[in-house]
């Protein structure tokens, strides 16, 4: 059955891969599914059409046959436990796996979201500039748990798993910030990521959409 | 094998059902499993025999033999994939659930988590006051989608899922605010969802903790 996707037409982030749908590519390239791509545009999210299959008028959405699914978490899991590559065998390695998906994108991403809230919802607040210090140290604090769980390991639990995937994305958002750069422990995590093979796929297919060239890979 | 959670010794919300142990407590009564629960301190949250079972320092934890679990997202999916109650047997319908968990957690409860860093963290903040509105609004957002969605639906598809238990679980943390009674359906779906008579275990055994009385139940 084909796999389709959707992504944006034209990403805000202009093709640095922090759009959802980089994630779910991710995990898709990992598991070597092939997949198709819907591409819509910002009006067309709000549309009836496509708030059928996302509630909240995003992307990603996952189709497969009769399923349909949102929300990337979901996605990304679904993938992982359907295909080979991006969860262990072992049933309590797999649930921690699992832990460090949720932690990523519960725990860790909240505070990392707010900088966006911050620096670009809010900025052309009055309190914008004065508030700025108190979200950066709410994500420092949670680096710095992070960076000393991670302590000299590759990888959050053993071997590369969905978690890992979600959180080195999650961590992405914030090397424009050069709060990860603090932490040489994660930059070096998000790099070894970042050269994976499928991650580097899963890039290329998001910036060819986003520049109208063909992939460089 | 015994399953062992952890929890406030003393809840900030003072018993009101809110501290995330509760809805780990509800998937464990909505599964009929028996646990036991260790009570932790905010010092102790932060110290290295905790640190060691959850890397960011909360609650709530869950230990099952060999098993260390921490994120209550995880450690309901894990209960749901493993006893009969919170998931559809049909592989598209359990993907589904799954999906609203994931919304729960990650599209509906950060607007809402925002307010209150907005009325608590930040209350004394120059900036409080005019903010809010900001914040608010966000929920509102958000609201009107879930509100479309449900409809006249008693649950978010089909019968009753840990997709519920934790949508609900994310609303409830609306009441005392008002905002949840501009929305008379989120309103009607929460309560549905504290009928449950595993909630009101949940609730009440919480509740017990933080009263330092025997469930009324």
């Amino acid at each position: 059955m084909t796999i389709t996707i959707t992504a944006f037409e034209r990403s805000p982030d202009g093709g640095k891969g922090l759009a959802r749908d980089t994630r779910v590519r991710w995990a898709l390239e990992e598991a070597g599914q092939p997949y198709e791509v819907r591409l819509v545009s910002f009006a067309a999210m709000k549309q009836p059409t496509h708030l059928a299959l996302h509630p909240f008028g995003q992307i990603p959405t996952y189709e497969e046959g009769d399923l349909a699914m949102f929300e990337t978490g979901a996605i990304v899991l679904h993938i992982a436990a359907r295909h080979a590559g991006l969860l262990p065998d072992d049933a309590c390695a797999r649930a921690r796996a699992i832990t460090w998906m949720f932690a990523a994108l519960n725990t860790v991403e909240p505070p990392i979201l707010d900088l966006v809230t911050a620096r670009i919802l809010e900025a052309d607040k009055p309190w914008a500039r004065q508030r700025l210090p108190l979200v950066i140290d709410r994500i420092r604090d949670r680096l710095g748990q992070l960076s000393a769980r991670l302590g000299d390991a590759d990888w959050l639990d053993g071997a590369f798993s969905a978690g890992d995937l979600m959180m080195v994305s999650v961590l992405l958002r914030l090397r424009a910030s050069g709060i990860l750069d603090e932490f040489p422990d994660l930059a070096a995590y998000v790099a070894r990521g970042e050269a994976r093979p499928a991650y580097r796929r899963a890039f290329e297919a998001q910036l060819a959409v986003n520049t109208g060239k063909a992939p460089t890979a």
